[in-house]
């Protein structure tokens, strides 16, 4: 029999939310919040869909939150089931979102309806805040409505997203932070001129390839306990006119840090204008800044999540600041506690998502373990 | 009064005839060339016309060569006279190819006129390679009729190319060889993965980078009396996908060396295999000779034609080896002796491209002497 939570993971499934649609994802999920109680907020900001749901107006302030947007199908004939119809197969759910992040979604949902009807009168409040751009330009989704809250000096205290976190059983990693993110794009200029010519010309790839071969063995920092050293990558580099007889005059390079907190944002750029320099290099830099790392250290809500995992699932997680950014960044800034906790990200992104059904249940048994040892 | 090599120039460049086009140039040329007792082939191939003229059987052989094809004009509006039109202002001759190549082909064709009708009795032979593909691939012009040429064992003793060799005043300079020219296309492999997850991908322009470095320090030969130091430039370089959290699968790059009578193709690949093995790279090579170094040593050719400029000038040209390629390499190629010699190179491939009709004036009489000292 199929359970209330992979039922919900199904309906959610079936909605094509294609970032940034939320395709009624929202709407199907604030009817079941505003019917036990959630006050009912939607923030609609250019082409992305918001909801603030909050039940309960008194601290401490517990939140849920995730995104309604899948990332593309790509090729549909690719898949082993249709993306969009939430068929299950031997103990599988499958379809585009099934691990990220609609089976959390609706193991979130699931456990607060449970969790409410045990306790009607639960200390504290509950939230969700859910998006349909995080797996977009994340420019007018959490953000903003954080921003929102700000405003009005509404404060979350503990926030659990729910990022498939999990690598290999459920439960076994929670994100308890993520590594900052900043991007650097490079212009290196020379002077143009034709390869038969070179002393008319100053060509900016022979003069930038040793900056960019120190730039790749430099060592940032080591990391900390929660954090892996700081790693630089060059992503994108491009020079030349395709013409084969022209040195070219300018060379473009895109480079990506993931930082610790052991080194600031500005020690980094600081740095990068340090080795051009010695190498006496003409250049301009355009930085942006994607994500401040953020930590959440021991405390409440890390040591009851590891709890309620270890009780549902007798796994012990690892905590890790590891992968990519998440909107988990936003809430942090805000000097929220964030924790991430979701399903195994083995096929997130791919052909052929899927999630156990079996994790999902247990799942949402986590979550509401969670609400009881934080909210009773 | 408009002298007859100037009224010819004009009526060359007043043929439109962008490469791989004749537009009638050779026709034009031909006529002329027949009226005093040239025999005329022509030679098609693929989409180039080149014709092989030649008057008398008897060494030596001198030939003048050259080409009628120019450069694309670009935007014809930036030009101050119409690059068709062939018109004169201030004693400058303006169109498209007046320097680059029809200027020198109208004093070639007066100055054999002339030498013709002074001496019908000469000595030796003269002939005319002309091709409408210098400006293109060069595949299907100068090289095709050499072969022609070879295959019937006729053979060219010197040539006259009759390339804008001059810097600051006409004859400053001659060519009396060429560098060779060697492409490389470099493929560096790494492999891709996400900026989050470093230690899974290996980044190719990191691994590249102190290779790219190394190949731009390296002193290949120090040259010789005739050549300048062979030159190694990077002309194209290619990595990422574009998206800024993608470490590239692979890195293109694509250099050139110019290069001396010093060292030899096989040597310069070889010592490039050498360096990029010692950075460990794995990598492929694809390598494309555009041609052989060529050298023209003092001798009766260059003696003449430096005795000529004098004559007509005063000036003591300078014998160089420097710049681009020429049609030149493929005649040196079968043993004959090449000079190079034209006017001014100051505005060729560019927007007003123009040429000194008195330069022109002179260039045919400086021409004429060349024949008289050679063939009389
Ligand atoms: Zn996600
Ligand atoms: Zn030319």
């Amino acid at each position: 029999m199929t359970s209330d939570v992979v039922k919900l993971a199904q309906s959610l499934i079936q909605l094509p939310s294609v970032t940034p649609e939320d395709a009624g994802c929202q709407k199907l999920m604030n009817r079941r919040l505003s019917a036990i109680g959630f006050d009912i907020e939607e923030h609609f900001f250019v082409d992305t869909l918001n909801t603030w749901a909050r039940k309960g107006n008194s601290a401490p302030h517990f939140c849920f939150a995730g995104h309604t947007d899948v990332v593309p199908t790509g090729d549909e004939s690719a898949w082993q089931y249709p993306p969009f119809d939430g068929q299950i197969h031997e103990g599988m759910l499958h379809g585009r979102g099934a691990a990220d992040m609609k089976g959390s979604l609706a193991a979130m949902i699931v456990a607060t309806e449970r969790f409410v009807e045990k306790h009607p009168d639960h200390k504290g409040s509950i939230s969700f805040l859910i998006t349909s751009d995080e797996e977009g330009p994340f420019v007018n989704g959490t953000t903003r409505v954080v921003d929102v809250l700000e405003a009005r000096d509404e404060k979350i205290d503990m926030c659990l997203v729910g990022e498939p976190s999990s690598r290999s059983s459920l439960g076994d990693v929670v994100k308890n932070g993520r590594r900052g993110s900043l991007t650097g794009h490079l212009k290196i200029k020379g002077k143009q001129g034709h390869v038969a010519y070179p002393h008319l010309a100053s060509n900016p790839i022979h003069k930038a390839a040793p900056a960019l071969a120190q730039l790749s063995e430099t060592v940032w920092d080591h990391g900390n306990d929660y954090f892996p050293a700081t790693s630089f990558q060059i992503s994108n580099i491009q020079g030349g006119t395709g013409a084969g007889n022209v040195i070219p005059g300018v060379l473009y390079v895109q480079f990506n840090f993931r930082f610790s907190t052991e080194v600031t944002e500005q020690e980094l750029q600081d740095k990068v204008h340090d080795i051009l320099r010695a190498h006496q290099l003409e250049y301009e830099i355009e930085w942006k800044l994607n994500g401040l790392p953020f930590l959440t250290e021991p405390g409440p809500l890390l040591d009851v999540t590891l709890a309620a995992i270890k009780e549902v699932t007798g796994t012990i997680a690892t905590p890790e600041t590891s992968g990519g950014t998440s909107d988990g960044r936003f809430i942090a800034q805000t000097g929220c506690k964030v924790i991430e906790l979701g399903p195994l990200n083995a096929t997130i992104h791919q052909v052929d998502e899927s999630v156990s059904i079996e994790d999902l249940d247990k799942l949402a048994l986590i979550y509401e373990l969670i609400l009881e040892k934080l909210l009773t």
